[in-house]
């Protein structure tokens, strides 16, 4: 048996187990080959500072082949690396720092190639161009999965009109359809968590979609942080000691570490009884053992949050009101905060009400329109359609999460919400039932997915605590909107029980006493009705439609909030998100 | 940002990522280490033609540190594989070829090595010996996750009172709980799935546990097949011509995979219009294309199933017997199938009633002890505590698969099937609500698991028809049995009915006719009121007990059925399933 043994490749183990990328399936493939790839575009414009403009082409060329071609304006990739960086698998920049970023792990797009490279025997084509002033290169690339090296078919330098950025093209078996899970909800999803890129869509079939730019603002650049000294394992410690080049235990502490200074430094000794001066490669791991309880005794500042770059509340609240059609906005962003040594950051918005109920009267949990009242027809009783449920929107580090709900974090969170609690309807163990969109984005260094495929956020009680803040503060304010709503509802149900009797109060009124007006009675006693009830006109415009507050009147829920007319026109740009 | 781009070793991927490997959490890490060492070792016992004596110790250190110990007397580790087997990810003799057995990705027990490493920074200790002739090796190892590469620590010849075998042991920080889903389940199921392994417990605190033998058969020895035409990519396909020795189309069609003679081979060739001649090396992209669509397009036998070795039925049933409280016990194994050009093979066990139902009297779904009756005592009425619901063990090549149920398409199959056919309760999406345990193994030559900790199959439509086959095969026997217990009980309560009136009809027939004998009249009507109902009596025997039919006489419901005393005391060597 012995001679059998051998090494197994990276990319065999997972060419042979490529579902564990996500390419379980012929539809999910086309979504993970674009998402692979526009994530890495996304990273590399922003890591540069360009704003994001980035072209997706799909192209169906038969029945299930279809041809993804991803194009971005950002700093190009330079000539030597590009074979390793797309046909190489755990190859990358990313996965050695601390820095929040999309991609983590250098599998992605060498797997989107491979994938297609496996079920077309076609090269994945790269052009790139780091500058104006050099020419592009062109490559064409075979991953060896034998050896997990790049084999280069063809190597060219090309003219094209774009000044820097570069171009993935990967031809594979797939098969496209719209809806939930797509790529179309992919890009929708994505131009919602990144409002300042522009996305040019050309799906195999129909016309391009334009995704525009929100706003010309960039995320906040980031800085990779040293490890923080909660985070770090006793195995972990005794190889730093080892690999370190200070000679110093204290020295080494400060320097591989984040928030330890001399002060903190010498403590962690003392309470290891370990001598300062000692060199870190003598540590025996007794010592190291010591050492490594040390660190966990001694209080420490939180690791620091410059690694991180939030979506931020304003910028949530432009990407839902460009994607989703509803009445009321708000959205919220929390503190930092850390789990095992990692920064992480949650945010959270909610979009309410407007066309997201397919039929609002219907639904218990909408406070409906005003009715009867001055001008209204009366409420609509009976058994319409089933109540809507609400919908959450996952992201991580600003990419969509469209797979593996239920094992998610995000979604576990939501539904232990207790919504009740805020004038919504809900099952126990089920999503709200209210039309609700929720959109929970986790940035952070390190997000601990629970699979490679990166489709569902591990349960951590440091995360799940936070979205529950985070949710919970939103879910306040949609409840002070819902609690004004339903005030005016039960002002204009008044309303109506006073117009009713109006005329035969003062018939009566009249009957009693024939001096009395009738007419000048019955208008008094509506001015009375109309002034005690005045709230239910808020609402109401003299078309009898919704009035339209200006879009900061949100704030009177709360910060971070706005209230839209949901029967307005659409802005340009909008779209709705796919269902 | 070119500079920071470097490889990221395998290790460094999985000791970062070990949760996608089941080192969630502290509970699941001490599972999962002597999981990978406990299938190890059956395996190369197995291939070694030993039938298995497995030693599993766990002894507690400190509060969260525990030290492993798996012995088997397997065929050892020959001196210079042990460091790469033992301290390398990705490495080991099953990845490569197409036959059955528990590992097959060559990460596992490197990767509990390396857990160990990282919680309490010691080295994973190995003794092996390959014959009783030869001396013992002991090593100790520390994976270098930098680099994917061992680093021996120690090496030595020791003396072992063992002729051979492999002695692995692993200190790590973990945690210990018995229950669903601990070390002591895994054991179990394992002792049911493989009842010629012979396996000693000693757990953290309490006694030592014996799992006996229950056969002294091995399973059968299996073979390695080439790959199936119809499971190969275009791309694999291309790979393989550049590959092959051949010189000849044909040649290398036949060589290369498994059910091509020179008929088939020249037919695809004719389908894909390629020279039989041509050389293989010499097929361009498009060619290949056309031969991947002849090979699909061909009829090809299903691939040998001599690589398979399922448990079957009789052995199910004996490990069944050995380990659940039951009183019907069935099984079925299905003829082999192909998912993917891979064959694999499903069996079914059911184990029903006994001690499974809590108080079976209560339990809608349990055919109740005949009542009244001669003997009886009257029908417990009322409101029990909530009926049982089935539960399912699952395995993989033996292996029982203790997470992720709901993700399984084991469990899904299971869910799926309509239950209520068969006479047991269910609601819709739920498990049956049974006293009933069901176990479905799936033996293949490439389990398709959904990730490297191979918690839950993949859901692919062949093999689900094959569970559902396997699942209603032994349902239809389970549904003959309770249809007989349910003919007993109406027996039973017409036989009570007769009974409470053949007084009074002896008594009334004496008044109208004073010749009548009143008690040879009761003796009488007595004797035709058993006689009609002597189903009845089919249950019970003079003490009132249910009768215990010989083991052979489930035969009446099905093959390989058996039926047994649920009160008989239990035989040496049997356990009761943790629950």
């Amino acid at each position: 048996m012995a001679g059998q043994q051998r090494d197994i490749s990276v990319s065999e183990f997972f060419a042979k187990n490529r579902h564990l990328l996500g390419f379980d399936n012929k539809r999910k493939a086309l979504l993970m080959t674009v998402k692979e790839a526009v994530d890495n575009a996304l990273d590399a414009c922003e890591e540069a500072g360009h704003l994001p403009d980035i072209e997706v082409r799909i192209t169906q060329i038969a029945e299930e082949r279809f041809r993804v071609l991803v194009r971005d304006n950002g700093p190009g990739i330079v000539k030597q690396q590009i074979p390793n960086v797309f046909g190489k698998l755990l190859y990358g920049s990313k996965f050695h720092r601390l820095k929040m970023s999309r991609g983590q792990q250098g599998i992605g797009i060498s797997a989107a190639g491979m994938y297609g490279l496996l079920t077309t025997g076609k090269s994945i084509r790269i052009v790139s161009r780091t500058s104006p002033k050099k020419e592009a290169h062109h490559y064409e690339i075979q991953i060896d999965t034998r050896k997990n090296l790049p084999n280069i078919v063809k190597e060219a330098t090309v003219e094209v009109p774009w000044p820097s950025g570069t171009e993935v093209e990967i031809e594979l078996v797939a098969s496209y359809t719209k809806g939930r899970q797509s790529v179309d909800e992919y890009l929708e999803q994505t131009a919602i968590a990144n409002p300042h890129a522009r996305i040019v869509y050309s799906p195999p079939t129909g016309d391009p979609v334009v995704f525009p730019r929100g706003t010309d603002v960039l995320p906040a650049q980031t800085e990779a942080i040293k490890p923080h000294p909660y985070g770090v394992e006793l195995g972990h410690l005794i190889k730093m000691l080892h690999e370190t080049r200070s000679h110093w235990l204290t020295g080494f502490l400060q320097t591989e570490f984040c928030r330890i200074g001399p002060k903190v430094a010498e403590e962690i000794c003392r309470r290891a009884r370990l001598n300062p001066r000692a060199h870190p490669k003598r540590i025996a791991r007794q010592e190291a053992e010591k050492l490594y309880h040390a660190i966990q005794d001694t209080r420490l500042m939180a690791p620091p949050t410059n690694c991180l770059a939030p979506i931020g509340a304003e910028q949530i609240l432009t990407g839902l009101l460009k994607g989703v059609k509803a009445e009321f906005f708000t959205a919220s962003t929390r503190p930092p905060a850390v789990y095992r040594g990692n920064p992480f950051q949650i945010e959270v918005g909610l979009a309410y009400g407007g066309a997201l109920g397919r039929d609002p009267r219907h639904d218990e949990a909408e406070p409906v329109e005003v009715t009867g009242s001055l001008r209204g027809k009366g409420k609509v009783n009976g058994n319409g359609p089933p109540p809507a449920t609400a919908r959450v929107i996952r992201f991580a580090n600003r990419v969509p999460l469209l797979y593996q709900q239920s094992a998610c974090c995000i979604f576990k969170t939501v539904i232990d919400l207790d919504w009740r609690r805020y004038n919504l309807s809900q099952s126990t163990g089920a999503l709200p039932q209210a039309p609700l969109v929720i959109m929970v984005h986790m940035a952070s260094v390190w997000v601990p997915f629970t699979s490679e495929s990166k489709e569902a956020i591990a349960d951590y009680d440091e995360i799940r605590a936070e979205i529950k803040l985070a949710l919970q503060d939103c879910a306040r304010k949609l409840s002070a909107y819902l609690n004004r709503r339903k005030q005016q509802k039960y002002q204009g149900e008044r309303r109506n029980i006073f117009l009713k009797y109006i005329a035969e109060v003062a018939a009566a009124c009249q009957a009693l006493d024939r001096r009395i007006d009738r007419q000048a009675l019955i208008d008094d006693l509506t001015a009375m009705a109309t002034k005690v009830t005045a709230q239910a006109d808020e609402v109401l415009d003299d078309h009898g439609r919704p009035v339209v507050p200006d879009t900061s009147s949100g704030a009177e829920f709360g910060e971070n909030t706005v209230v839209v007319d949901p029967d307005a026109p659409p802005e340009p740009g909008s779209f709705q998100l796919a269902s």
